[in-house]
């Protein structure tokens, strides 16, 4: 049986990684970063990337999974950010 | 002796809770949420705050004190988003 601490623990990883789908089709939609911070994700893609290799050392599927999505999205918000500073457009 | 894979793990987990930072001081010197997604932040927050009753369950004080770093800062983002909301800021 499943137990509870599993149950928000599954739930707490669900939302933190889903979080990022509205944000990546926000700004793919508007192609505006201009509230976006550049360190943020910077910081973050990386962080991510770094939990991606982590979660391949333990081979824990779960960590993988949800950091490789996590890691695509977080990776097209910092794309368009770049892209746009580059461009002069923010 | 700390693990290579250990010092991968709380390198991820510092570079993901530190980067919501300047995340969070762009969004307070400037006000501006206009490219942040209401989504985002709302499901992030209750997500992180899973992780903070996650880590109360397990007692991993490396769990609790990450996410409650990030709670505050993502908490306070979503605070500035709903107020521009409200104000039709935007």
């Amino acid at each position: 049986m499943i137990s509870m601490t599993e149950v928000i623990g599954y739930v707490a990883a669900t939302l933190t990684t889903v979080s990022f789908l509205p944000q990546a089709i926000l700004t793919i939609k508007t192609r505006d970063t201009s509230s976006l911070s550049l360190s943020m994700y910077s910081i973050f893609t990386l962080g991510v990337f770094c939990w991606l290799i982590y979660g391949v050392y333990i081979s824990d599927k779960a960590i993988i999974a949800a950091n490789a999505i996590t890691f695509i999205l977080s990776g097209i918000i910092l794309i368009y950010k770049i892209h746009n500073i580059l461009t002069k457009k923010n």
